[in-house]
């Protein structure tokens, strides 16, 4: 949004920080573990702070200056990941920092008009894990308007997928029928799903960036 | 989120919808002009038809499932991005994608579950424009913690991007005393930005994201 860089990140690399922020992120033990954390925010902060002290009126303390600065901090992010990954670095993408953001934004002293919006935990690797699998682009990929999907089309893009023995067994362990159960009933609930969409919200609020 | 894949790409090639889509992003000529427009949408639509196909119960329905489709999207424009810069394409972000919402939804036929969140004119370019000025490293980057800013690190960071001639003359063109002020006054105003959280909220609600 007009290069007004609306982003920034917190890096964190005392033991006693990781330790704190690890229980926020469902212990995933990389937390600890990787010498460096980098939390990454949407900042309309720094810009209303400049702004003010240049004798003009910020107006960014509203939901649609939080999705721009998000978006440049998401941007910002994958880019960083692209070029870790040139120079060998590994990392790690948390998705849990949007789960109960209200900590991060307390133990990181994140002020009014900044959101904690990813984590990466950064290191060098010593194992080269193989690629995730990928839905095939036709899945995703639509010729000039959404072309909704049919059973018929669902079947034929999720079969190389569900069929994967890792995902076979993903199914097995959890004592589901199918790999969306998995998903549905376990990883990504609705009862956790609308109450983090309640603290997210709450947040944003707090954070100045709901009006 | 889970390598579910959350987004989708609309690719409009046709005369005739880059004349209607163009109007949405304030007539910027690349929208005509580029052989190819992108629309990358957050998507759970396509998750829960796969759930639903697979005896499983989305839950998908909420403001934090928008934020991980629009996150996962994000990554995916980003390096979407990075590999057409290998490949040599000319690409424009156009951040005007979520001032309007609701007309692209209409015009690409986008279901409940699914949200515009970025677009990208692609082409060959004929030009190679100098990279775009940015703020040093140090201005957005916080050890351990996040460090509020004083006017002095105001001026200190912003000092350069002031005074590039191409600032100095955007500045005078405007009949504004400071940078800052153009965005704040033209470009960013409060009234813009309330008035379009107002329809992207609105949007986000008729597309089943809140709820």
């Amino acid at each position: 949004m007009g290069n007004l860089q609306l982003y920034s990140v917190i890096v964190t690399r005392s033991r006693e920080m990781k330790q704190k922020l690890s229980p926020v992120h469902f212990n995933q033990p990389m937390v600890i573990e990787a010498p460096v954390v980098l939390t990454i925010c949407a900042d309309f902060n720094r810009t209303s702070t400049w702004a003010r002290c240049r004798n003009a009126e910020p107006g960014y303390d509203n939901f649609l200056s939080f999705i721009n600065a998000a978006t440049d901090a998401l941007l910002f992010t994958q880019t960083l990941c692209n070029l870790m990954d040139e120079e060998g670095l590994g990392y790690c993408y948390l998705g849990t920092t949007v789960y109960q953001p209200q900590q991060i934004i307390d133990l990181l002293h994140l002020p009014r008009l900044t959101f904690p919006i990813a984590t990466l935990t950064v290191g060098w690797p010593d194992e080269e894990p193989a690629l995730s699998d990928r839905l095939p682009a036709e899945s995703f990929v639509h010729e000039e308007r959404y072309n909704d999907y049919l059973a018929s089309d669902i079947d034929r893009f999720y079969n190389e997928k569900e069929q994967l023995e890792e995902n076979l067994n993903f199914v097995r362990i959890n004592h589901k029928e199918t790999l969306a159960q998995v998903f549905t009933d376990i990883r990504y609930t609705r009862k956790d799903n609308e109450a983090m969409s309640t603290t997210l919200l709450d947040a944003l609020k707090k954070q100045g960036f709901l009006g």
